[in-house]
């Protein structure tokens, strides 16, 4: 059976480019960085080179490039750290009620020691309400954390607006954005749109997982939030993950020089499965079409069908996909976002995420939808009236 | 040239059947463990084998063994994440002044946010005392943590004995054991010496950087710190590394199996070593012979030599050795440990580490020897009188 992975949001299957690099990494070139001999300098080269590879697709320097164990980390560090690092200016923080849980769990915690976190609502297409976020920033807002493109379904944030604005309101308050989703998809440029923070995990970008990087503008004041021998001049302790890293560096490096060609064809599957589920009686798309949104996810809500038993049917049939976000399906509470953008009640646990990578093939989407309109009636039979 | 490395206390060349099923994961059975679909259940069963596979090395419940990122986080997890979960019944901690940096900069950390930290010394020989410990522990105390092998000297600390005082004295007082360099090399059970955290690392023992564990106790109350979409049971959130748990679970259940051939022979390479170090003039071995030490490590001290001088002559006849710890040698401060133990101020910084794994033979340390004493009158005349 021909399988169609429809799971990129939620991770990726490495390059085999990579798997070679940290090959020679591990068994060859296996030196600690920290060490004073020729291996230990081999082994830095490597870390050297993955910043450079790293800063070029971001326009940054190499230096403003932390590495650490992935997304959550990073989240955890740029909210934490910053809390740490500037409570003596205030204690209050903006987000918004469309975060993954590695920004909204860190910030319950901060509330916990005495932080105060606002949080601005979305509109229907899961955009950051400016008018709201503009009113919220005070004297004493220390930090501002956005999402660069939701997880669930794909959004947008117009971070380079937000950014202005939040510097405008408060040139001290830190701007940190959750680029997880973002990176790799869209052409980021975190210094042009005022972040000073952004959080990226390797294995959405067909990287390893257990690593990721966090850019951290170099004139931003963040402590630490694993401590020890001082690597990475203090800014992230412990021997550095040298395979994840140059593994990371190099998947980054493969993205930027194919950006164009992977974008356009994800563009193609996301609008070719769009339109498809848009034809089909009680299916809604909750994401939008072409460049609205991130060219890797669809978002879509079956009518009268629960997510759970649709998705199983199509892992039958070797499709496989996630019902609202993997990343927290230990949880598998109702999702934060889509109640958040206004998707009907009946249909919060009907909904689907389709999302791409470059292993994928316009003709998936048509063999996916195929397969989603034989199911839908059958499974309907059995709904709950 | 043939080339000897004895730096295999910073790091380890990683195994081929480590490597070999890492790249299977990577490449193949790429996926997230929290995807509902077949290819989230066979993540999710890798990270149950490792567990099994560790957990059988230190007779606990898979279910006590949480993954992270490697030693560091592991050891910032224990101490945060106890004070963090105990501070409402005391803020008193004790630790040794042998630690390494991963431990006592995260107690620097929690003293600058009120807690307070006793640490207790050792004597020549590394060991901590144990009467002062005793005299230390109160009625707040909530934790202790000493290593369980020093990393420098190689000095192994009766946690057993510890435990047991630790627990006389408050049982309601947590034992953290930094096991770093102790796990794979000493027979470890941290059941039987009342040990409720204990941090390995993976890259020590010839598994991947980037990954390691904690073991904690079913019955310990142990805060996170690093949240999100609560994986491992809310332990520790983010994506599983799963090619890195998957190295990790085999290095440990490979180590297992051969650990009596690899400790012989280990302590035969320590002792052949000891000896000619013993017999040359001008130098002072500051670790002990067979099993009244680690069986990887040597530390040696030279009479007016410079350690990085010696290092790098030893570097280019192919012999890779490290001056005090490379995991903090970005920070070249003199070593805390050989200074806590009493090495004479002037050796302090003449001081190297030799430490072994699993590719080294015996002979090598004759080599290794031999390169030193035909070294070393050519570096004296170098001296400053």
């Amino acid at each position: 059976m021909k399988e169609i992975y429809f799971d990129n949001a939620a991770t990726t299957r490495v390059r085999p480019e990579v798997i070679e690099l940290m090959d020679e990494v591990m068994g060859e070139n296996y030196g600690n960085p920290s060490s004073r001999h020729i291996l230990g300098v081999r082994a830095e080269n490597y870390i050297k080179t993955a910043a450079g590879q790293i800063a070029a697709t971001l326009k940054v320097k190499p230096q403003e490039i932390v590495f650490n164990s992935g997304g959550t980390e990073g989240n955890n560090m740029a909210l934490i750290g910053t809390a740490l690092a500037r409570k003596g200016y205030g204690k209050h923080i903006i987000s918004t009620n469309i975060e993954h849980a590695a920004v909204y769990k860190p910030l319950e915690l901060l509330e916990s020691l005495g932080f105060e976190v606002s949080i601005i609502g979305t509109d229907s297409k899961g955009h950051v309400d400016m008018e709201a976020l503009k009113a919220a920033i005070r004297k004493d807002t220390i930090l501002v954390s956005s999402m660069w493109v939701n997880n669930e379904m794909g959004a947008i944030e117009d971070i380079a607006a937000m950014g202005r604005l939040i510097k405008e309101a408060n040139p001290r308050t830190y701007f940190h954005s959750d680029a997880i989703q973002a990176y790799g998809k869209l052409t980021l440029r975190p210094k042009e749109a005022f972040v000073d923070m952004m959080t990226v995990s390797a294995h959405k970008i067909h990287g390893p997982k257990g690593a990721g990087f966090i850019y951290i503008n170099e004139k931003a004041h963040v402590d630490p939030t694993i401590l020890g021998g001082g690597q990475q001049k203090d800014r992230r302790s412990g021997t550095e993950n040298v395979p994840g890293i140059a593994g990371t560096g190099l998947a980054a490096e493969l993205y930027k020089k194919e950006h164009a060609a992977i974008e356009s064809r994800m563009l193609e599957i996301k609008d070719r499965l769009t339109d498809r589920l848009n034809a089909m009686e009680g299916v809604t798309v909750n994401s939008e079409k072409g460049k609205l949104s991130a060219p890797h996810i669809v978002s879509a809500s079956f009518d009268g069908v629960r997510a759970e038993v649709l998705l199983h049917a199509l892992e039958e049939k070797g499709i496989y996909v996630s019902s609202g976000s993997a990343c927290s399906s230990n949880h598998p509470a109702i999702s934060g976002t889509l109640k958040a953008i206004g998707v009907k009640n009946e249909l919060l646990d009907s909904t689907l995420r389709f999302s791409f990578g470059i292993y994928n093939e316009p003709e998936e989407a048509d063999e996916a939808a195929d397969c989603i309109s034989e199911l839908l009636p059958q499974l309907r039979r059995f709904r709950r009236y």
